[in-house]
C-alpha cells in the first residue's frame, strides 16, 4: 500500500502538486526555496530539511526538476538521494526532460532495488491542485503498482503509453512537437488574415470548423487576439516552455538523424519570442514575433 | 429566378459539379477536352462548343480552372468570354487561385454589369459530386441573390466571409496555411514516434486525444501510416495541390511582407514530395520525405 510520498521541487507544478496528494497521502517535501517549503507547509505538506529526509522511507518520491542534469544530479550526485530510498520504492519524474538519460538513471535505479516512472505531464498548475492533469506514463508493471495510487491523485487522463521509462518522455517529445507548431501555425494564419483584410474573430470560427481546425487553434488563437492587449492574455502556459520543449524535439530529431524543418522552424519563432522579452508571456504572444505591428 | 448555369471546366471538380447542378438547373458545359465533355453529356449536362456558348444567356458562369491566369485569359483575352454574360449574371470562381488579381477581375466585370463570386472550396471530387462541399465566400449581396441557389446546391457548409471578392481567397489561403502545416506536422511527428520506438497507432490515438489534436492529425494521420503500403493511401487529395497551395500561402505573405517561416518550411517539405515523384500520391504520403527508410 502507498501511503507516504515525497515531493522534491515545489515550484509552479511541485507546490500544487504537493497539495493535492497531501488530501490523500502522507506528504513530505523539499525545496532549496525556504519560502516556497512554508507554502507547502501551510497546505499540509510536512517541511523536511533536505530533499535525503523528504525521502527517507517514502513509497513515493515525486522529483519535479527542470532538466535531466538536475534529476541525475540530485539521484548520484554529491549528497546522492538514491541512497536513502527504501526497497522497491517508486522516483516519480514529472518533468519533461527529454528521453536521453533516461534508460541510464531506470538502471541505476533498478540496480539498487528502486524503480524509475517517466511521468511527464500536461495541464499547469491550477489543474495539478485539482488532480486534473494529463499524465503519460513509461514505467513497468512492478513500478506502476506502487505509484498508481500516486498518479490516479493527480491525473485526469492517466496514459500508460509503454513499459519503459523514457517512453513517456518519447511521446510527450512528439506531443510538444505538434503543440508547439500548431500555436506557431496558428499565430502565422492569423497573421496573414489580418494582413489580408479579414475579420479576425470570423476568420477563427471558419477556421476552426473545417480542415484546419486544432486544439490550439481554438485554444490558444482567441488568446493570439489578445496578445496586443495591455499585458496580453492570461499567462496560462508561458512561451519559455515551448523553448525548452521544441529544443528537446530538435534534440531527439537529431540523434536519430531525423530532419524536422517544420518543428524547426516553430523552433525558431519561439527563441525570436524569447530574445524579444516575451518569455514569461502567454506562449500565445508568439504572434508578436510574425507581426510585431499588427493592428490591434 | 436562378435556372441556367454554365459549368466552364470539367476537370477532377467541374465535372461532378456539373453533374450536381443538373439535378436542380439547365446546365451547359465547355471543356477543351473532348472526352470530358461526353462524360458531362452522359451525366446530364448539355454540351457546347465553346466556352462563349456554354456561357450565352446563363444566369450563373461556374468556372473550374486552375489559376487566375487562366481565369483573365478566358474572360478578357482573344476569345473574351466576358463578352457574352447576360447583364447581371454572375461569374462564380471556384478554384484556389489566391487574391492577386482577384479584385480586378471583379471590377472589369462590374463594369459591363456582371459580378463575380469569390467561391473556392474544399472537399474532393466525391463530395463535389453529393453537394458535400465546404465553400467560402467573398461577394456582394447582388451577386449572392443570383449565385446562392447554385452555392447550395453544391455545399454542405457555405460561410460568406465578406462582401469582397478576393475575401474567399483571403480565408481559402488562410485555411490552407493551416492545413499544409497540420499534414506536415503530423509527418515530422509519426516520424520521430517511429525513431524513438513508440508504438504508432498507440501514439496517434493518444495525442490526438489531448492538446496536439488537430482534423488533420485525425484525418492524415492514419493514412500517413499507410504510406509505405503498396501504393500507399487511397489518394483523397492530391500532394500537389499542397504545392500550389502553399506557393500562393507564400505570395501573399511576401505581398504583406509577412515572414511565415513555419508554413515555408512546409512548403518546402511538399515540394520534396513533388521532386520525389509523389505529387499524384494522396498529401499524407509526406511522410515518406521525413523518413524514406521509416519500417512500415
Amino acid at each position: 500500500m502507498t501511503s507516504t510520498v515525497a515531493v522534491i521541487g515545489l515550484g509552479a507544478m511541485g507546490l500544487p502538486m504537493a497539495a493535492r496528494l497531501a488530501e490523500r497521502f502522507d506528504v513530505s517535501g523539499f525545496d532549496i526555496a525556504a519560502d516556497r517549503l512554508e507554502l507547502a507547509a501551510e497546505r499540509g505538506v510536512r517541511a523536511a530539511g533536505s530533499a535525503a529526509e523528504a525521502a527517507s522511507g517514502a513509497d513515493v518520491v515525486l522529483v519535479a526538476v527542470r532538466t535531466g542534469e538536475q534529476l541525475e544530479s540530485l539521484l548520484f550526485g554529491e549528497q546522492p538521494l538514491a541512497e536513502h530510498l527504501r526497497p522497491g520504492a517508486a522516483v516519480l519524474l514529472t518533468s519533461t526532460v527529454g528521453t536521453s538519460g533516461i534508460a541510464d538513471v531506470a538502471a541505476r535505479l533498478e540496480a539498487i532495488g528502486a524503480h524509475l516512472v517517466d511521468a511527464p505531464l500536461s495541464g499547469g498548475p491550477v489543474r495539478a491542485g485539482e488532480g486534473d492533469l494529463l499524465i503519460v506514463v513509461g514505467a513497468s508493471d512492478a513500478a506502476l503498482v506502487v505509484a498508481r495510487p500516486v498518479l490516479e491523485q493527480l491525473a485526469s487522463t492517466l496514459s500508460i503509453v509503454g513499459d519503459r521509462p523514457g517512453d513517456g518522455q518519447a511521446l510527450k517529445t512528439v506531443n510538444q512537437l505538434l503543440c508547439g507548431v500548431h500555436i506557431a501555425a496558428a499565430a502565422e494564419a492569423l497573421a496573414l488574415a489580418d494582413a489580408l483584410g479579414l475579420d479576425r474573430e470570423r476568420t477563427l470560427d471558419a477556421l476552426q470548423a473545417g480542415a484546419a481546425g486544432s486544439f490550439m487553434l481554438g485554444n490558444r488563437g482567441p488568446r493570439a487576439l489578445q496578445a496586443y492587449d495591455e499585458g496580453g492574455a492570461e499567462v496560462l502556459s508561458r512561451l519559455d516552455i515551448f523553448v525548452k520543449d521544441l529544443g528537446i524535439v530538435g534534440d531527439a530529431a537529431r540523434a536519430h538523424y531525423l530532419a524536422t524543418p517544420v518543428a524547426a522552424a516553430a523552433e525558431q519563432l519561439f527563441l525570436l519570442g524569447e530574445a524579444a522579452g516575451l518569455g514569461d508571456r502567454d506562449d500565445s504572444a508568439v504572434i508578436r514575433v510574425v507581426a510585431p505591428n499588427r493592428r490591434s
